[in-house]
């Protein structure tokens, strides 16, 4: 589904005129995921403009806002298959107290993958693991769309140690639920996950960590 | 190297006879991590034992214990392919008292893949992801020669959950500390690392996770 009808409308006027075709349809769509897989693999998250993909798949570059709402939509889409998008998700972070952030952490994490059967998680892990996608990538896109958003306003000292340490509870979390599915923890639900695991990342992004 | 001259001398006596070779030396040694792969993965950790691994092997049971001190040593080496044996491990985690088990766990895991460099623990990651190793195979293994030795004598209830929560945020380190090597977590010395975990672990293992 197009994330903004006005920008769509827009884009549409400019649609390229290069080769006549893809003027904002699904096949535009499918484009931009392609060129996008590239460039990025290319030139990493913050190298990659939208400019470069859409040029990349032949369609105007307003199609990335049209189809994907920028940049970090598309790589989310594209490279790291998220079935959600980082924009949602950090909103729904951000709504509430940072004395609750824990919480809303994991129990979000946990809501978004298990809806996905946790096959997309195993993927994202398998895609890391066999180097398909650069760490650095994945690290400048987590630091610019999560860490930057939702932690930098929140917390005062030691912001990249905190995040890592939050990375390191949630990744975990994942192999254990959804690729090694370690028993009781795989089927346990969301509730006694979240008091179990929540004070740890409470502790990770207010508490003391030195 | 042997783990038991004593047990060395009396394989040696019993070696097999059907083919008049491997008589103990490095190519038996080699035959056992062979024949163990196939067999560990056919039949899984519990199911395989040291009698079939040797009759694949073509070498003497004791051979096992005499190059590996057992089957989960064999496991180790030959699936897992860890640079250091489970039982030094559990023996010097279970040198300490509870209260500080959190602590000894972190610095044990961090000075144990640190060594390596890492990359036998991303070589791990890999494996169980692409489901060449068999996530039942690892657990039935980790549960018998790590969780039950370790924390079964010191910990009252839930120990399954426990444990669990522990191998969350053991993996999650590991993760971001060997494969995405997100900084400044990966470079951190290793006391700050404690610092910073080990009140997870030991809240994992003796406080309140319900």
């Amino acid at each position: 589904m197009p994330h903004d009808e006005g920008v769509s409308k827009g884009a549409r006027q400019d649609a390229p005129r290069r080769r006549g075709r893809r003027p904002g349809g699904t096949d535009t769509r499918a484009a931009l995921v392609d060129a996008a897989r590239a460039v990025f693999i290319e030139q990493g998250y913050d190298g990659a403009t939208v400019r470069a993909i859409a040029a990349r798949a032949e369609v105007d570059a307003a199609m990335v806002n049209h189809w994907f709402g920028g940049k970090e939509g598309l790589f989310a889409e594209a490279v790291l298959k998220l079935p959600f998008n980082p924009q949602d998700v950090v909103e729904r972070l951000l709504a509430g107290d940072v004395t609750d952030l824990g919480q809303r952490i994991v129990r979000t994490f946990l809501t978004v993958w298990d809806t996905t059967g946790g096959g997309v998680f195993a993927a994202l892990m398998r895609s890391i693991t066999s180097h398909e996608l650069a760490a650095n990538t994945l690290r400048d896109f987590l630091v610019k769309n999560i860490v930057e958003r939702v932690l930098s306003p929140l917390v005062d000292d030691d912001l990249d140690f905190r995040a890592t340490l939050v990375a390191s509870q949630l990744v975990g979390m994942g192999m254990v639920r959804y690729v090694v599915r370690f028993e009781p923890f795989a089927s346990a639900d969301i509730d006694t996950v979240v008091v179990a695991v929540a004070p740890t990342l409470q502790r990770y992004i207010t508490g003391t960590v030195r």
